[in-house]
């Protein structure tokens, strides 16, 4: 048996996502799909709408074989670590291909660019570097500097597109841990990854179905996601009453901020040049995560990087507790269904890293971060037998199997 | 201008507290009385029911001249450190003297009792630690220790009363502190400290106030406090539609539990023995403040210890933090009647300590730990308007001027 791999959020799961999985299969033509995916809380900083398990449920049930989680500390982060740890697993797990999505759409243009920027690095750094300076954001920057420097080159992938710039983090991942695998992309359907609203050819961005589902109601968004995912996000609604958003973790992160001095601030993973003083005001003025993220926000910072910045906080994950975890070191088991069992079983000999289906004393240090998100995650819960369930699930739920 | 000096905690304020203050003023025959309060946070770890602002309105339409805030550092503290923060303060105050409630009523058996101690405090000591070795908490290890060496001793104070205990303090603060302060003693009228229900006099414990006000209604107490206090009381709860429990912190201190490692926790003031693992694994198996503390409890720790300690690791105190700040550096003025002011203004140029009417930026450091358990204490506040106006008093309310 051979896999493919997927690196995913599915935040929620949308129609997109079911053609992504559908299409990733067939271009590498292996008979395994294997997604690692982002737990409680995700790239851009922000806690899942629904649990991991909710999520795990959602991807077996429409096409995905095996679920692997991105541990917290792969997972919010930005995109050279998010890649690099995502694109590890995978190795670890065997896989021959990767498969991802962007906008650019040919994996020719993106090896290009990676041998372009590989022979380039250093005039490319300097030119990031010297954005960075002028207060512009690091993805601008970075795609700023591409633009201005890789002007000439004919197959350039146009970085100011997020999947794009996504993608060059996985080829360049790729080309520097695990060159055995062959990359694939598939070119994204119709709508953008944050266009704001639902298209009408019922393919639309996660992002305009999280709008919708807050300003209107989940059932708009019905058409928009598979059968078994809407009964999935039904079923989660009812059990605990709401979708998690930053809001619900508002006071919470109020009080670790403003319980903090600035210099135990500092501890705290990506807090630097001086934003632990504006967050400790913003904080004492603010009385919604709404308002305190307009206080805080900069031309320097993006929203994204400030968000991260919050999780970690919320989190209290320190600066030395995460930069001990950059590199993956275990494969944490969230589901799977026949197909995906046959393949471990068949392939468990030779995974490069310790498979966890449990989690028990012997592993509990270990995988200490994802325990400490998981959580935190369910302390937005309001309802409380809601919130104990979802608290205990990393100690008390066994691998979903389909 | 002579003052009087009394130390109080107003949880609310009731006819007890009238009677007492009444009593003190004409046991020392002086004209003016200050009282020195403990903050949001009380001695036995507890918000108060109702802001600082609120009681220092109770004290002064109901007797007192002036009323300076007992600091956070020295309020959340086992009975020696309470005493001798209190002691120190109204000395610097310049105090004549300092009238205290007790069970036994007698300053002489007091001054017996501090005698014989001193006499014996090596024997004494011996006896405590024993005692602690097996297990038995501090207040009662003393109270035994003391029943069982000093029994020949005529005029001895019982100390398994909590008054004669906190006398006992108060005590020889004085005689190390400030010896030139004449102590007096009331005894204390009817209804014992921790009675649990009104008492039909009128004189009610605040225990049996608070509980009735949980249980049943503000209106079944009205009778119990001074009207103006009952009005108070109502207005409070109109502003903030509650009156201040640990429940409503409960989740705060669930999430600053859970995300800290046993030795992060241990860096929080008064977290040892090992005690950190106790509340980590309770934090994780408990979804309410009082199942949560009934599954810390150990017979080793009294239920106002650990509420001392979790009081604490709320408000982010630190051992390094508290341990710079157990001698009284400031004298916060929250409120003052004419009286008071006269006296202020006579006495100003002679107070040991600087008095702080306003925070702004030269003094907002000195008064970090009572500026932060002030915003702790508002963010229990459900009410967002309420809330925001109780997160900035500690800047914005000037001193209350009745």
């Amino acid at each position: 048996m051979k896999a493919t791999g997927i690196i995913v959020e599915y935040n929620p799961f949308h129609n997109g996502h079911l053609l992504h999985a559908a299409e990733s299969r067939r271009a590498a033509g292996h008979d395994v799909l294997i997604a690692v995916m982002s737990g409680p809380f995700l790239q851009r900083g922000e806690p899942a709408l629904v649990s991991k398990w909710a999520r795990t449920k959602m991807a077996l049930t429409s096409g995905v074989d095996l679920v692997i989680e991105l541990p917290f500390s792969l997972a919010v982060q930005h995109a050279t670590h998010f890649a690099s740890g995502a694109v590890r697993i995978l190795h670890s797990l065997g896989c021959e291909s990767i498969c991802f999505g962007s906008e650019d759409g040919s994996v020719e243009s993106f090896k290009e660019t990676v041998a372009w920027s590989t022979e380039n690095k250093e005039l490319l750094d300097g030119q990031i570097k010297s954005y960075s300076k002028k207060g512009i954001s690091y993805p601008s920057a970075v795609a700023l500097s591409y633009e201005e420097l890789a002007d000439g080159t004919s197959k350039k992938v146009d970085l100011s597109k997020p999947n794009n710039m996504l993608g060059l983090q996985y080829m360049e991942a790729i080309e520097q841990y695990a060159p055995s695998i062959l990359p694939y992309t598939i070119k994204r359907q119709a709508s953008g990854y944050h266009d704001p609203t639902l298209h009408e050819n019922k393919i639309s961005s996660a992002t305009s179905i999280r709008k919708t589902i807050a300003e209107s109601s989940l059932s708009c968004i019905k058409d928009h996601v598979p059968p078994a995912v809407y009964t999935e996000l039904s079923e989660y609604y009812e059990l605990t009453g709401q979708f998690h958003t930053w809001s619900h973790y508002w006071p919470l992160l109020q009080h670790a901020i403003l319980t903090k001095s600035p210099e135990e601030l500092r501890g705290y993973y990506e807090i630097e040049e001086g934003i632990e003083y504006r967050l400790l005001d913003a904080a004492k003025q603010c009385q919604s995560y709404r308002s305190f993220m307009e206080a805080v926000k900069t031309k320097r910072y993006t929203w994204t990087r400030i968000q991260r910045i919050l999780t970690h906080l919320l989190n209290g994950s320190k600066k030395e507790e995460i930069s001990l975890h950059l590199s993956p070191s275990y494969l944490r088991l969230l589901g799977m269904n026949s197909t995906g069992r046959s393949y471990l079983q068949q392939h468990k000999k030779h995974l490069s890293l310790p498979l966890i289906s449990k989690i028990g004393r012997e592993n509990e240090k270990l995988l200490n971060l994802d325990i400490k998100a998981g959580m935190v995650y369910a302390m937005g819960v309001h309802d409380t037998r809601a919130r104990q369930q979802l608290m205990e699930s990393d100690f008390k739920m066994p691998p979903i199997i389909l």
